[in-house]
């Protein structure tokens, strides 16, 4: 919920939506931000440094429309609201078939013992909510990498309750967000938290895709030496190719200043690298889930101290040594938490995206065009994305002849490239 | 025919095949790579500096096994062995049916007109050559965007002979040698043939695909201020997202000088635009065919005269300024023409490529797996040939665990990522 | 008075300093730096937010040490603290002389103007402070370019009245502070003032010198394109060698989006460029005052309207066209008004170098070593405060063998460069 | 003797000179620059690949005006001229005291062997050559760093026997060839020389002075780890605030795979060094002698054996490990043997300064302003240099107001800055 989300909202509302809105994020809201859209445009359920109960809590009120109304579409950003009403309607079947309920204890994971806890809470007062719902929701369109995997998922399993448009995967989002909005953020995030020079430390970039990338490449320009660690060999071929070593994070842990996380994946930074780590290092996540840092175990680790330095910026002290790391925004999305996101110029390209898959949702709601899949948006859509935001840079584009066009075989007016191109 | 496709050779020699080999560009041939094969390995019909015609004629020798034999596999290049086996069995059936031979006067085109020359001139000694030749192929692999397209043109027509692999769109292909690739070689061959400066300089990059971006980085990092022309309005936001000035040719021909055609399109940098260029402004091909830059018309201009100040570096003089260009490679391309082509650990990355979809499609010749279709190479394979590059460069790849490799849902060995995944 | 002047004040107390502070800048003052000194080490008369009154009141203040007392020593940033001295004397020898006040309406430069009345204004009461305080000096140590060309213009008309060292020229301040640091803090406070995305930006850098160069290389990193502005024919070529464009103002003003300055010179930016620029063009300065872009005329400007979007950040609205300007920090220092300044570890070079400067002062003091003239540090000393810091980042120095040292005639533990060499 | 040397003789013949030319290099020569020259301007004596003595042999006739005449100056680079005129009057001296006569076995150094043979050869026909030479001669202007060395070391002996115009230290020289040549040239002489691709290398950069900021800025712009080794405790903290790696030579012997020298010191590379290498890591020196790199020690070890790949590029294989390394140049300067040395416009750059340098000689040749002294051009001159090398590349200067003049305290038209300026 930052100021280019208001814009989103004042957008959609200016379309003729009616909006309800909560944040991805317990630390992201702009209270300012969140502050103006609550007194002109729509009803607003976020504010700077939730706890995750409250955050679930803002999550529920965002859907909740009151008895006769819901949500038409879902503008979704890491698939929360979507696994909510999955997990709701997958609850009020069990619910009606055997009368149980969802029991929280069921699972270790504290954020989704909350969910069920939620879901339970509401269930006996309204056993079909989220039934509902699904069946008047016309479709989500996603914003990121995770909340994508997780629709492809449900898209195998058969789960899927609705359409749903992968926004992540248009080229104007994951090309542009993920790789130039991370190359800004990444440097204000650490730069508001703790000032710490760049030029000279080691940075340890864990992945390398289109985050990782963005990342490694803001910190090599600053003039750290960066270290990528990967999986992929491909993604790892692409590091070295630029000049950054490819190494393990056992290889480097004791070494590096700063340690970023950009996987998607969980477990990447566990308590017993952090124990390694040079006093003061620093600890931090723009991935996704804050369980790309092992922030339990963390917490959990025996004797450990935890002093906040400020808001979003803690130290822990290890009791053997009595040194300690940094770690920042809570092992959460780092420019979210200690920056202001990503800036809107590129924002724009992402959000401008999430509006024409609205728009198609809804154009196309009772033509069947969208069935309970996962759909990206077709390539002439996403070069209009482009195209839009060409002027504000001062860009002249160059026309293809009729000649030209025939040549190559596209259309004078595009789309000039095949599915599979990779920019 | 450089050191690298020896290796090639070399490689395909030992894994059991008879080789013959001709060049896919007038000029790359190196001559002691070409004779260190035709000594040991293989029939090779190549060397530096063919006419266009010889050319045709050792496109031609290398495909001529004699009556009773023919090629299994093709390892294409620019597809210009397809084509001649394409054009080759269409004329044989035209002439089966009504006697008429091939009309070299049909087409304008010059090198085109060669191609039927030799199709006609062997069409009555053997009229069934190319139909034996198809029959026979099990299947073509294709390194070049240009010749991909010709393929996908093919199926699309349903005109494709026999099946193709596409090696061009492995990631290890695609986003390698046309990217690292022309980053090295396009300096390179700048150098060797002009020995300009390039800091300070104004270069013209047109087109910003994966070898524009390539070119771009190698100019800019060269301290040269860049200008990209683009028709695809997402790579010319990727241009601008990197500092570079996105402008058509007209808006800055003649203040730069250096300009790069990039595109795999055709007339892009006219007689018109090089009358208005600055004295000594360099202009060259890196994209594809010679018909980038408008070489015919500068050929044809009134008065214009040619000045060759080394093999492949000429200065073109205009009667009406006698001021001049230089244009390398006779508008070939240039990093083949006047260096040595790409280096070979990106040449490597490419032709294991090659090496695996030859494996593929010879193993998979009788399974009826590929039909007369244009095939990518599976995703495990592209990894596997990033896989085994990595340690010449020394790096150390981290290993999911199996936890983690469910959680995203990837087998621990890989692939790991969506069809989609643009890298 | 930030965090790292913080520590340099805990530095010279534990080397047995008493040491009263103020600070250089209106708005550079971190309050809680500020604060935590006050308690434990110094007399601080420093906050965030200062008017020009309060900023030279806090001046007169840490200078003064009651009637007995008084500063051995000042280090000076700016040299605000060495200019109300010199011009506290003159005005006492004049007032001795003549029985004349100083005449604060003599000048029309505001800031003067205070100047001239703090003088006045204590003059009466105690005529003779200045002349003391001078006497009692042992020297000044100074660290920024503009200080440091007063202190030079004062040596070459025999008015300086104590010894100076020169720490701005120190290679390890000069060549690092100025061009790491603001490599850093410029997009720092861009950012934080404005969040706006660098890339695809134009932006226009007026001079390039040491800090210009950081903030090109800055900027261009970010993913900028760069405009230089310079009046020296050696600097505008080092910039067109890294690919940046040079030209005037004039040629730019209308189409770029950031403008900094960085030349330490005046009336670099004025209204009637401010008026042709885009609107939300962004303003700013870091070069040294404030008059480097012309607040005055802003402020003056008829029908002109400001609105304080945050504190340090104004939109100045013009009359005529409804469009406005970002103007950062008030014209004044952007990286300190706007951010934190430079990050501690360049910081730290800096503030090794005043350290030394102020043991040598003292250390000599006695022995006429030193006369009313400006120093710059020894070489060996430089290349020390650099050696102190390599720890940190993990650097193997070699070693030179007796043999090669007596070969390139250098001592073996250096200093290694002649006094001219540029690094 | 490059094109660009030709040029500059033919700049110095159009000025009235009478010209005689050898090379610095036993590699650099293009042969048909020099046949140019000869046929057009001026006497030249140099071939591409002379030995030793055929080098001194050149650098003695190149001096040799006949009994009457005699060079009135010198164009030096490397100094190697000005070393034969001192070391001729030396033993003329001795000769004339003591009927002595150089003897080449009182040193062990192979080069200086030749020296001495060559002069005492020509003692006794004319036991005065070398006398008069330097008494009819006005001066020497002097290119390079190494040459300069030399200069301010006989300076400071009290044996110079004429004036010396230090053009090293221009800045419009030593910070653009050094700096913006080697950044140019050193990938030129790699990819000429061995065609290997630099990005993914690790490349060791032994000196971060100007020619080594060239260096390891070209090897990391094209995707190389680039490592630094240095003496100097300032220039290491430069490359680490660049993300370089400082470390010893030693740390990283084993693991690079491009080797570059470029201190100006010997003994960097020594053949225990080469004996750890990877195989067919590759080794080059691009700072002055070849003495940087232990050719000696390499060519005299037992049992290696020494490949010829083609002229200038050498595998020399150890017979314990039977894996080689790749030795270009034979250890000279990479540049100049393996490529064309800088390109035409830095060293248009650096000649404009020597020609500048050789006017003011002679201009100022009965004035006594220039004793037996080092010197560097003025300021006012350097930027000049500068200056005429703007329009080529588009640049427009900003002027000084009369009023911006006074208050920086510089003349409106120069020069701009102070002479310990560094840029």
């Amino acid at each position: 919920m930052t100021i280019q989300t208001a814009v989103l909202i004042e957008t959609l509302t200016a379309l003729g939506a009616e909006v309800r809105w909560c944040s991805c994020n317990i630390f992201s809201t702009q209270d300012h931000a969140a502050a103006a859209i609550a007194r002109d445009s729509a009803a607003v359920f976020a504010w700077k440094g939730e706890t995750l109960r409250e955050y679930w809590w803002c999550t529920e009120r965002a859907l909740d429309w009151g008895p006769t109304g819901g949500p038409d579409l879902i503008v979704d950003d890491g698939g929360d609201a979507t696994l909510l009403i999955h997990e709701g309607v997958k609850a009020e079947e069990v619910y009606e078939k055997t009368g149980q309920l969802p029991d929280p204890s069921s699972t270790d994971n504290a954020e989704f013992q909350i969910v069920l806890t939620i879901i339970r809470d509401g269930l006996k007062a309204d056993p079909k909510k989220y039934t509902r719902m699904k069946e008047r929701l016309v479709g989500v369109s996603e914003e990121t990498t995770t909340g994508v995997k997780r629709l492809y998922q449900m898209q195998a399993n058969g789960t899927l309750l609705f359409p749903a448009i992968n926004v992540n995967d248009s080229v104007t989002k994951s090309k542009f967000d993920n790789l130039y909005g991370c190359r800004h953020s990444l440097p204000d995030g650490l730069m508001r938290a703790t000032d710490v020079m760049i030029a000279g430390k080691v940075a340890v970039v864990c992945g390398y895709g289109d985050v990782g990338k963005g990342c490694a490449a803001a910190l090599k320009q600053a003039g750290a030496r960066v270290i990528v660690t990967e999986i992929d060999p491909i993604c790892a071929l692409q590091a070295l190719m630029e000049g950054l070593q490819v190494l393990t994070l056992e290889d480097v842990v004791s070494e590096a200043d700063i340690f970023v996380t950009t996987t998607g994946n969980k477990d990447i930074i566990m308590v017993n690298h952090m124990r390694k780590m040079k006093n003061n290092a620093i600890v931090c996540n723009i991935g996704h889930f804050d369980n790309e840092i092992d922030m339990l175990g963390l917490e959990n680790y025996p004797g450990v101290k935890r002093i906040t330095i400020k808001p979003q910026t803690d130290r822990w002290v290890f009791p053997e040594t009595n040194t300690g790391i940094i770690v920042l925004a809570e092992g959460r999305l780092m420019n979210l938490g200690c920056a202001t996101g990503h800036p809107s110029f590129v924002m724009s390209c992402s959000f401008t995206n999430q509006v024409i898959a609205q728009l198609e949702l809804w154009k196309e709601k009772a033509t069947g065009k969208y069935e309970k899949k996962v759909y990206v948006l077709p390539k002439h859509l996403d070069e209009k994305v482009a195209a839009l935001h060409l002027g504000k840079l001062g860009a002249n584009l160059t026309k293809l002849t009729k000649d030209q066009a025939d040549y190559i075989s596209v259309p004078i007016e595009g789309p000039y490239k095949p599915p599979h191109y990779r920019y």
